[in-house]
């Protein structure tokens, strides 16, 4: 296991803090809770923000930049919102610090601020104390608005960039003139984020809407993909929110309709955070590292040259050079790494660790040869290939491996979903072999506060689509129509 | 005057304050100094950071993500630092909100911090405590790392994009081996900064050095880019610090060289902010709204149909949307705008408002000659041109366009860039001709301090490759080497 990464079927969650920090994706701070995020974990994040943006510009969307700070009183306004958001918040009480004269940089007392201001945990309310000067007619809707930005939530348990006071997301806020095309909104970006979780993340998803008791605070209809990851565990990767017009009503936003008639705006609002980097790292990466799908690696091919002295080095450079210009012109990102310093092996299990795709090692007798040898990082497999055409035989490797990843993952979590008919089976399958446990529910908020208790596993979702089928709840007895979805999650 | 704007001639200041919100570039939120920049500023950013962005990644450099907050106690450890910057400050002292029973919500005294937590004017302190963790060897060098980022300093008198509590920046943090490569580094960035002026947002620039009181607190030496606005006062644009060890000695940042020998890193940073913006705006704009250089343009043409009929309308349609087709292919962004709703001459008012540089008006007899009218924002001068190959010539136009401004820019830097040979002849041309003054200065503080009180002009900076000249301060009478650059200033 390269540089001792703990094996992940030995411990799960140690294998994930290791990997994080040995790939040098990101680390703890001196700051309780908020993490750095390191160059190389940031330009997966960059990858993953191209790609959303182009998605949110494609449907219609414009970034703007809403201020960090909202006032205390902006949560007493949208009741529900207060519940879930207005606790653990970082709270700003001073606006100045002074020298105490002793050479200690104390709090000035005399720099209190009038209103508390609220370290932004999410933005609707102050969006929609914005949206208020924005909205009079219909004309001016629908506006299709998104914000890339840092927001703080002050967890107590924290893990890199699962879990941690400040993360950075994208959070849109829509402002629509009906019911039915805030509702169309909601559906159209979940389904842009399961586009983006499959076919850029090459991680499954089920698209579904979560049940009242963990719905956003606020929301309508909460909207989700549910991913699983390697050790059974689900993690929410995205919210897609139907707001209706409760943000409107607390704010008082309202419009003149086409008809003369005034009536409050329908508000949608979806996010996704730094936390898809931890759902890319569980669900693909091995006991040698990162697995990255070429899609959004920030490298997809690295060429490592293997020489016996600068003659062969600079042969062998010249035709790592040709590639490299060939795989440019393809758009593929690649890297010649040629120090010194460092012996071939260690570039191999460097760039194994870092996930890169594809690695090409060009040595002396490839050259002879006109060959080179090809690793895929995702089956580690080895093959030697003709030089020749490389750049299209490698760009279709891409695409091969792009999809062989997801296959997988598919196939894990087919595998991980099981039926359970009763609280017994339920429960063992939770504790045999983790995943997602298809079962009925009868529907209360009691319940499924119960089989969390005592199970752990709480409800992902009821998936969009879903069979309807009458049964019986595996806890209570009662009737129900359709299966839901359990899973012990992160 | 298209919206009502006031004159720039009449009131500046009036002028630029309706021109940023009438333009839909921001406005001032619920939160005291805090702006809400709206999606067409944002989009103006948003070309400003990708050309920046690439700029920093062609000279080496890597994105990465620091926390927001920075324990209070970090300030004290550089002992200009805290002159600097530990004084008006957005304060986080606790942690938790709560319902005080009443229906209010309240701060919870219980969850008060143990330290506060200063929310980031800058990052220097977070980042070189962080960079302790990664130096222990030459080979761990450089660092060269920049951050995208919202920070915050607590000003009173705020100004949309020119002077507001939080606004975003980027901030290059980077790590050397030697005195001379950190200085080698600052020079690059401020002349990368000075290339993005100049060739991206066609506002010529003067780069020089600061004089220690204009100094960033901590730096041994600040260099900076100064424009000059259509008002005669001086903006000064970027900053890029060489900070010597003086972080490195605050955080215990050390490390051992090739030669074995344990020292201290050396350090630079730099950074640009939202403020470019509002240069933006006073550098080129004018009584009818925006000029932007088609550089930074999130639309580079618009197309306006004029039409009497549906019938028209179609025939017009197809030509407008064969010249975008044609417009895109060469990479030029192009709107075409047939809404039904608004006459063509509220169009052209609202895209020069929005300062978009080139726009193309297409009517029935157009339809007939094959031709159609090009209207320049920047000169307002109209033509009528052969369609044929019309994609072309609006490519050559949008560059010849993107160099008038500047020129524009240029010439009327250097008719308002005077030297003053006495101090009554110095503030006679601050009063009658605000600009750029050249003058002798003693090189004290207290001169430049006194000069600064009886006039309101500051040093702007001592120009680069300053010609040296044999002469007497202005103030004083002392013996001078060389002439710095005055202003009243932003």
């Amino acid at each position: 296991m390269s540089k001792g990464l703990t094996s992940k079927n030995d411990d799960y969650s140690q294998w994930y803090n290791e990997l994080v920090t040995k790939a040098d994706l990101a680390e703890h701070s001196a700051v309780r809770g908020c993490m750095v995020i390191k160059p190389y974990g940031y330009s997966i994040w960059e990858k993953m923000q191209a790609a959303l943006d182009k998605m949110f510009k494609d449907t219609g969307h414009s970034n703007a930049y809403f201020p960090l700070f909202i006032p205390k009183s902006f949560f007493s306004k949208e009741a529900s919102h207060v519940e879930g958001f207005a606790t653990e918040c970082a709270v700003v009480t001073h606006y100045r610090l002074k020298n105490d004269g002793k050479g200690n940089i104390i709090v000035d007392e005399d720099a209190k601020l009038e209103e508390e201001l609220i370290v932004r945990p999410t933005s609707e309310t102050i969006i929609w104390n914005t949206y208020k000067g924005w909205i009079q007619s219909y004309r001016d809707l629908p506006i299709l608005v998104n914000q890339w930005a840092n927001v703080v939530r002050w967890e107590m348990r924290t893990r890199l960039f699962l879990r941690t006071a400040e993360f950075l997301w994208q959070e849109g806020h829509t402002a629509h003139a009906t019911r039915e095309e805030a509702v169309e909104e909601a559906e159209r970006m979940l389904e842009v984020y399961a586009d983006f979780a499959e076919n850029f993340m090459a991680m499954p998803v089920v698209r579904g809407v979560k049940t009242p008791n963990e719905r956003f605070a606020g929301a309508i209809e909460t909207y989700c993909i549910e991913a699983l990851m390697q050790d059974g565990k689900a993690l929410q990767a995205g919210t897609s929110h139907f707001l209706g017009q409760n943000f409107a009503k607390a704010f008082d936003v309202k419009f003149t309709s086409k008809e003369g008639k005034l009536d409050h705006v329908w508000a949608t609002s979806w996010g996704v955070s730094t936390r898809l980097i931890g759902a890319l790292i569980m669900a693909h990466s091995d006991d040698s590292g990162l697995v990255l799908p070429p899609k959004l690696s920030p490298i997809q091919v690295v060429i490592v040259p293997i020489y016996r002295n600068d003659e062969e080095k600079a042969k062998i450079s010249e035709a790592a050079n040709a590639l490299s210009a060939s795989l440019r012109a393809r758009n593929i990102s690649v890297k010649y790494d040629d120090r010194d310093t460092q012996r071939p092996g260690f570039k191999f299990a460097e760039y194994e660790l870092k996930g890169i795709p594809v690695r090409v090692a060009i040595g002396g007798r490839d050259l002879e040869n006109g060959t080179a040898e090809i690793a895929r990082r995702d089956t580690r497999e080895k093959q030697t290939v003709s030089r020749e055409n490389l750049d299209l035989y490698i760009s279709d490797l891409l695409d091969e491996i792009q999809q062989a990843i997801y296959n997988k993952a598919l196939a894990f979590r087919t595998e991980n979903t099981r039926e359970a008919d009763s609280y017994e089976e339920f429960k063992r399958l939770l504790d045999e072999q983790p995943g997602f446990v298809s079962a009925h529910w009868d529907g209360t908020g009691e319940t499924e506060k119960k089989i969390k208790e005592e199970t752990k596993a709480t409800i992902r979702c009821i998936p969009l689509n879903n069979r309807q089928e009458e049964g019986t709840c595996i806890l209570t007895g009662n009737p129900s129509k359709q299966r839901v979805l359990f899973a012990r999650a992160y």
